[in-house]
């Protein structure tokens, strides 16, 4: 990825809830490894987002204090990577106002996100707006903003988000033709393999709504126990396995090392590898990965003080970005920029 | 008005270029005798509004200037009323965001400004929401948003607009119930008698459309011009005429003093008074109202620095409340306060 260096990557991350192994192999991993390779990265936690489906101000505080910590605590540095909170940067939203003049509002009613809404309403028999908000209807055009507003680059996406990044270019393309000027840099977007299929304990995927998942952040006993609780047949240790077909070599595969993941491979299929081994082997390597970050989490859980001033310190970092950007916005429809 | 002591009023104006007396007697003349009767009052440029219609960055910035000198060469106190721009305010977009997450989208499809775009549209046989951008969809989030932040006791509106106060009270219900805190006002509006009617030159209602008005801001010599081209009917100065039916005197009960209008009124009905004469009287009149508006409008629009430093002025003072309310909503919903 030689050409992208000087390039403005942005992630954003819906506060949700303390992440799984599953999560962080298929989501933050590669996230983190992405804002480390170039030369600028945005990550930000867009609680305006999720206040569109939750009206719980404890939740929404904790959850964005738990992504913040959850990130750096698996290495996100703060010093290269800009961490910030959607909710603390105004400019998203008076763009959000700005693009809404040049948007048509057929572009919204294409929305996945909205069609998914009607489409689970018309199975139930409902209005087609019937719990539709509008937070939820014009979610695209904040999430344009989002982007648009820090000059991005490259947004690294799943499938299922590619949308969102055609139509910010849609919108950045209404509002330079409206106003006959480039203001608005077109970002592309950047598909990222989806998320690797982790299995959970019991060999069904990895979700928090099978319980079959482990957390990230757990202490090292409760670890243990989750690992030695996954499934596997009755096959005695001196017999061959097949290591695809079994679910701790499976997560091995994400948290070894290539050579440990190689020994293990070999072994399960000259036989002479037991179950409890494997076991051990995955523990360990979990703790490996998940130890200090566990720590590390903990004790950023336990100094909101010091995760406002990280964030504080984003926001104020990534708002030389948006005042620049919305300045520009402003002072092509024919307004001020903003002061000092 | 004894019982709106105290109470805060705002009044939104678009900025759609210079006015006419029409506009001056039924819209701008109340609206600043109400500013006037009222504690705290506020009122702004919506520019933002404005932006929804048109895409040119000189006319928005001129319109705005012009809709600032108009108000303050009228008599509108900048040290007693609030003015300001729309676009001065962050924290309106930034409410408009949280609004959203709790404001159904069948709200918005009853509107009656988004009803009348799909009903021309179908009168044409074109697509229902054909040329209806996000803006002019969304446009009663925006004003709500622009009421609630000022916590806004009381609107001034003409009927066709009550429908917009409405919604902003139905959004702030929705805000405090979904958080189970009041936090934003409910507004209410105060019905305006609606824009005396006043006739063009023509006879005609008087509107820039029909080319038959008198624009408030014109020299000497032009505004006796148009005078002098009202229409009348031939009667001979002795001759007595209906006053009613007699567009000089129509306009002249709006401009003259109750003792004018009376003594106009009388000789009329009397006769001796001849049309020549009663322009003369209805010029002298609205030199009166607007020789000295005109100049201190002309000294306005030249200088720019001033309406900034007025407008700037505004702003800040309409951002100690407009900030200690979303300083409220914010942490209502699970954000920290606003910091300096």
């Amino acid at each position: 990825m030689a050409d992208q260096k000087g390039k403005t990557i942005l992630t954003g991350v819906k506060p949700t809830g303390a992440p799984h192994i599953g999560n962080y192999i298929g989501a933050i991993r590669p996230a983190l490894r992405l804002a480390a390779s170039h030369e600028k990265s945005y990550l930000f936690i867009a609680d305006y987002h999720a206040l569109n489906a939750v009206y719980d101000p404890k939740a929404l505080k904790e959850d964005s204090y738990q992504v913040a910590a959850c990130w750096l605590a698996l290495g996100l540095d703060p010093a290269k990577t800009v961490l910030y909170r959607q909710s603390d940067i105004p400019e998203i939203p008076e763009l959000v106002t700005i693009l809404s003049a040049v948007t048509p509002k057929g572009l919204m009613d294409r929305s996945h996100a909205y069609k998914a809404a009607k489409d689970r309403n018309a199975e139930e028999n409902r209005d087609p707006d019937a719990d539709v908000n509008m937070g939820l209807y014009t979610y695209p055009l904040l999430m344009a903003a989002d982007i648009l507003i820090a000059n991005t680059d490259i947004v690294p996406v799943g499938k299922d988000q590619v949308q969102h990044i055609e139509f910010a270019r849609d919108m950045a393309g209404y509002f330079n033709g409206a106003f006959k000027k480039n203001v608005l840099k077109l970002p592309e977007y950047q598909l990222e393999a989806g998320g690797a299929l982790l299995p959970g304990i019991d060999g069904r995927k990895m979700s928090k709504s099978y319980g079959n998942h482990i957390p990230v952040f757990i202490d090292s006993a409760a670890r243990r126990k989750l690992v030695m609780k996954t499934v596997t047949d009755s096959k005695l240790p001196a017999e061959p396995k097949n290591p695809d077909e079994n679910v701790i070599f499976q997560i091995y595969t994400h948290v070894g090392t290539p050579e440990e993941v190689q020994a293990m491979r070999d072994a399960f299929e000259k036989g002479g590898m037991g179950y409890g081994d494997a076991k051990q082997k995955l523990f360990e390597a979990l703790e490996r990965n998940f130890e200090q970050p566990t720590a590390k989490y903990n004790e950023l859980m336990a100094d909101r003080k010091k995760l406002d001033d990280i964030l504080e310190e984003g926001a104020a970092r990534a708002r030389k970005v948006t005042r620049e950007t919305l300045s520009n916005v402003r002072e092509a429809i024919g307004l001020a920029r903003l002061r000092n």
